[in-house]
């Protein structure tokens, strides 16, 4: 099975431990982004994953296309050119102080790229699934429409398309979000998100009768999906559930509905080693889950299961096997050394 | 507003993570020292905060010197001269194991400092606050005189003063301090200590019927800080509460009493990256509400916020801003990240 | 009192922090194995503990020789020749990811010793204690019957015995296990071991009515250490008990049993640095406890609080001391700054 | 004396040691560039030196305030806003392989402020000197205009001014260099660059007769020097002279053009540690020799031997005091070490 | 172009800088070994090549894959299964103190592989070049026939073989060297090696005539060259000439001999940050040469350039591109930065 | 046979790399001093050597006495109390820029021990060799009358005595140090020093007729020798020669005087690491030649052999064995690569 994900990759850089910006010269430099993360973690259950973006020609995406390459993501569609990789900042948050990210993206490759960039039909060739972000549409009006091109050829194709509403507020106002959206969603079969972004992008909530103690009940949840599917025609929409308590302490669950019933997922408290890539790596779960064809709970399950994982490891990347996964939903989340 | 804060900085040297003494040898190196840490967390609040202090001359100190102007302390009044800074070593605790902290503070430069070596009335030209601990007086008997003399100065000149009793054991014994100190109360206007404290350094302790289940209770906090108005006549008193469960895992809060009402203050559990400066911060986040202008109620949630995050800091100094401050106020400690 | 512990030694590689293999470059390079962990931990006790083992001549055995000779362990009684050192890979946990120990230990200079490479009689000259435990016989049929010569002359020389069962499956079947170890037991004055240990080694376990809700109760404990005692004739039996409620964070407490009561120790709950080395630093404390004439409700405790400190140690070896352990004992955990 | 200098500084993000970009993951993160250097060194001499520039409001900018008003740079004519602060990657070059060197820093908050931004008449009231180089008006054509302005109200308010060539093919073509400078030079006292400068940027370059064995002769320098003098009326032009055989090993001299003599200063033989803002520190150098009266032999002797130094110290700032440089001055470059 | 490269490829921990080994606890873990240098530095420059060799199935040789595959090294002809990779550890070199290796590289995957594990007819389908050196064959009797196998169907398919002697004393003898080598040499259409190993594995040594001021001279270096061609009737041979200094401090050049005329390249004089893999990048940059259709001279030059390099850059993989050598050979290595 | 040294221990810090004090906080923090350096050089060596001093009871000095027992020192004779270990800071130079080295030094336990603390006549029993340096009298009268007594049991017992002058003009004047170390010279068999001590402790300079090109002759130094045996009537003078052309590049060699001939020794080409207890090392090397029988020239070839590898060697201490010192002997230090 053959997975395309199209988006943005990032540089990122993180002061040593839980130092504040500049408090040590010492920087952690990675990459990630919502998009190339979901096709490591696919690549890393051994899908065939493939990440299209632009990037410039320079010694640092250079490395950024061996670092995809390694862990075996099909780098041949990544075309080539433009400025600049965006830049982004990760302060890593402790118990009361959240982590604090700040953006340096604009200007680059990907958000200047233009139609030409992307053969979608010999990119989709073979492929069986389209996975995208909000994030992409929300880079430029351009990027707007590629993305648009990118789910008709898609769906002519006869490819899954799965979109992670990922609402930025820093990349786009709500009203030009809804507006492109709604263009999008059409043709997509499996809505990520999480109760924010139905507000945020739709405008969609939960009726008054469903929310508890104020936050959503279990009805809101499905409530919301529901009107999502009613909304767009989603095949599925999945819905993360995160409780913070602090920037190290989290629960972290997730629902999925599958227009019909809504399954709610185990849930997993998590001491937090990194957060960030913890939604890609749920979608990323899912999309292995149904190229698989596993049952709509054990997708789930799967998922979240991947998910939790992902907040173990430092970086964007979930660097996590079929089988750890499998062990953590065989196992539990006891922690018994492995030897 | 303009704060001047009297007192010793020291180099800090602390093994790598949670790494006993040595079984590394990469250090990190920084400064701190009480007074010096309420001037710094000042000066990141935007307040003009001066630091007075001797240190001698050579490339650590200038370190020292140019690490405070960075933070926007005026360092125009530290006196040059003397044989050598203070050195302290801290190893970082973790669960049922405490931070260790080795002091090796003897004769430093401001330790045997002469009262020539500050001109008060120059220094406290323009400001409004005057804030020292109890380790200033502590440092040799010439210190207990210059600090008497720096109170009585700033009393002259309207400034208000504070100081936080600080107490320790290794410094001087409880008789000398209770002499010393109580000669140095009377210009104080805010006294900051901890229920230990307010014992070891006045013999002043809760009654009987005040204490329930082995700690304070409410009331005996209360009590005790009414005592202490009424030995010194302070306007006002703030008690920190701190509940340690474990190196990790301490609840914070904090009491103050302005002579007719204690305010108690919300409570936070923190997950602990570096506790050392905690009522520091407490200190700066006080006198921070007061000299803008905040009701006691006010100043005192400013603070304890203030030096909750203080405990999620890396090293002695209080790296938050004002906003930062305000966030946790007002949006909590869920830790959600910040984009 | 002097102490010897026989078995192997690796060197140990571990990714900084909570990296993955090799998702950075930088690892932490140490030595540990369980019966050198011991020494080490009861030479920080001060005992005079003698660690015997075979190692190449190489620098990297002379630096492991070193490191231990620095903590003050007698290395005079090591053997020198062979092919290499053992290597194992540890990859710290998190959360509900294990943390995952690879093996590389075979063909090593201990596991291919031949018996004429240790004299027993030499070796326990002067001494009042020998430990080994159950990962030492299995290494090789050699190293099996070289084990069953030094219990024999230990005996003979009225040291006492002890062995931590230790079962590793990667070593040998659980049958060639119960059948080498049977052969040692009846040399060994002290038994340590969990519950699975005496399962895997012995196939003892409690009796269903022992059990209560999937795990045993404490009757259950005493149960099989009841068993143990019958079966092999040990003066006791200490059996540490572990709840793992994630890598991070365990409840920690164990039993002892005397042939008559079962004592049980308080519990600690810890948030973990490094649990590698835990039992065996349990081991070192038991050890001390019994060679200091302590009773057994009191070396008990001993251990248990020298074994919870060492979660928060990085590395294979307890790096506390006596007054560290006692300092727990008598103020708790509670983690107030040492200053 | 109060020296002004203007133009952008950049996050500076180099590999650990020398290793090539992303061969590890562990960056040393810091800023730099080229005016910014310059008043840094003069403030490290003690000089009351201020720096000019524009900065997005971020903490990663803030950062960059605190680090340069550490070094007592006078940071209040700082403009505030726009997008970003440009970035360089540096790969630190080793025997054939040249350093490299990566900008981004286009869309920067400097490269994209307005005449408005700065209010010249109050920047340079009380100051003496004002420093900029050919980096500053190719950022844009805004800021050509800018720096423009900048060096008539300097002039208007009797400043002395001092231009680094500095010629960067990559921000701009040799034509439009030509145009902008030209109109530059008028206000311009002394002018500082190397021969290729003096080509790529006015077409001045030796007559053939100066030149010797492919490299220009002391003749030929003092030629290009003339010219220029000539052409715009510098009373003063320096040229650096460096001699690259490796990444490593650099011999590096001066000549200063009065006008009537060419002075020829002593020759550094240097094993180099970071040979970036080596042109940089010898024009603040030769600065300070000027604003202190320095006798041209002697500033052109600080300035070598000040720039000399630079090459010993990691990152773009040159951190050495008058007194460090006058020992070098006097003790030569024989590296006993200091007790 | 497509190239085949057979043999081993180790991890690699060396201890931070010029530390020896466990003079710190910090070490940097890469992975390295000659043919495998060989294949990176061919996909560095572009060129299709695959790594042939046997790694066991575990997260070490899951990482060692991925950096391979990150470099575009084709990895899907390594057959896995075995106990182990082997390990080498590296203590760098300076002054006249020199690197030391230490292998632990027994009982590897590789050096344990069978006939069956690998099927040359696939392998070689496509392929235009095939390189081994002298260490692959000396791992094992097994391995000698395998490769002995790998040669004659790399013939038999039309590819052009290549071979460095690379003689290891610690590995084998020098008699079964000369014998294994001898039935391997005739398949071989490039021999590479330095002097050394041709008196080592060959007993071939120059003429006493040939021999000045204990050196070879040029027709020495030429006679043993054509010794080789006589006996085994290689079609080139390319021998490595380097003069050590110290282990900071090399002189590296080379000569190939064509049957008719022997080449002499330029020669570097190298500054070294890490030369283990120096003679392994000379046989990659030959072999690009070959495969590109260089002439003998411009072969060498290319080969000789990209090997200065590699001894300026970090670990075993030369990491420079087509483009870097090129400029090197154009510009020479004056070290000027780049831009 | 057995050495006993005598003298201070220091803690180390020295920032990472080639960085200036504070410009990261990443520190190195090792231990050293002159006759620690001695005993650790010679444990190196295999012989048994015994360190004396006093160290305060704190984890720091622990860590200090554990690195020293690792090496094989003997640390039974190391007195306890007091109040702090000595630091120094090491700025490490490079080409131009010396290395600086900060002591703070003062109060140390050594420097306040008194005579009770050491009982010579149980410290030299078996003793064959006592070393000492100018540094030990120069810390306190007492110590100065505490090393005449050591040297007076030592002669009393038959031990051989060296003394290193070491001349540190921060510790004592010209005038002070000439009368104590008068009275010290009596009883030293072997005098180390270089050319400038001589004159600075004993106003001995050569005369001038030895004198050539502004530094010694062979002749200038030999007589400088001999007008030092003539006057204390030491057996053999050793004198070190180190020509300094940077602070990463130095030549060096020594001359021994045994009263009748002047040996000098091979010339090393230093590219240096580390260059702090060069001078150590060399006397280690000397020690451990005449304790092995050497003769006078075999020795000092030896001692400048050792001395020259330390300065290859991060850190105080000189890492290399006996082997590695011949290696270079017999080899030369051309840096060929060990496997």
């Amino acid at each position: 099975m053959r997975v395309i994900t199209f988006g943005e990759i990032m540089l990122r850089f993180a002061p040593e431990g839980y130092n504040r910006l500049f408090q040590t010269p010492v920087f952690n430099g990675t990459f990630g982004g919502g998009e190339a993360n979901v096709a490591v973690s696919l690549a890393n259950f051994g899908v065939d994953a493939g990440f299209v973006t632009k990037l410039p020609e320079n010694p640092i995406a250079e490395a950024c296309v061996r670092e995809l390459r390694g862990f075996g993501v099909d780098v041949s569609n990544i075309a080539r050119g433009g400025e600049r990789m965006g830049v982004y900042y990760m302060e890593k948050g402790a118990s009361c102080r959240p982590s604090n990210v700040i953006y340096d993206r604009a200007h680059s490759s990907i958000s200047t790229a233009v139609a030409s960039d992307f053969d979608w039909d010999k990119i989709f060739d073979g492929a069986d699934w389209f996975h995208f972000t909000g994030i992409t549409p929300a880079l430029s009006d351009e990027l707007a429409n590629i993305t648009l091109t990118a789910v008709k050829v898609a769906k002519s194709k006869g490819l899954s398309v799965s979109c992670d509403l990922n609402y930025r507020k820093k990349l786009w106002s709500r009203e030009r979000t809804g507006m492109v959206m709604s263009t999008l969603m059409p043709y997509v079969d499996l809505c990520i998100c999480n109760e924010e972004d139905a507000k945020d992008v739709f405008n969609i909530s939960a009726d008054g009768t469903d929310i508890e103690k104020g936050s959503l009940s279990r009805e809101g949840y499905k409530g919301v999906a529901k009107k999502l599917v009613e909304r767009f025609g989603f095949k599925r929409v999945a819905i993360t559930l995160r409780e913070s308590f602090s920037a190290n302490d989290n629960d972290w669950s997730a629902m999925l509905y599958d227009g019909v019933e809504a399954h709610f997922s185990n849930k997993y408290s998590l001491h937090i080693v990194d957060r960030v890539g913890g939604g890609d790596s749920f979608g990323a779960g899912l999309i292995y889950g149904f190229v698989n064809g596993y049952s709509n709970k054990d997708a789930l399950e799967f998922a979240v299961a991947s998910s939790a994982l992902k907040h173990t490891i430092e970086g964007d990347f979930n660097r996590v096997s079929v089988k750890e996964v499998e062990s953590l939903l065989k196992n539990g989340g006891s922690g018994r050394v492995q030897r």
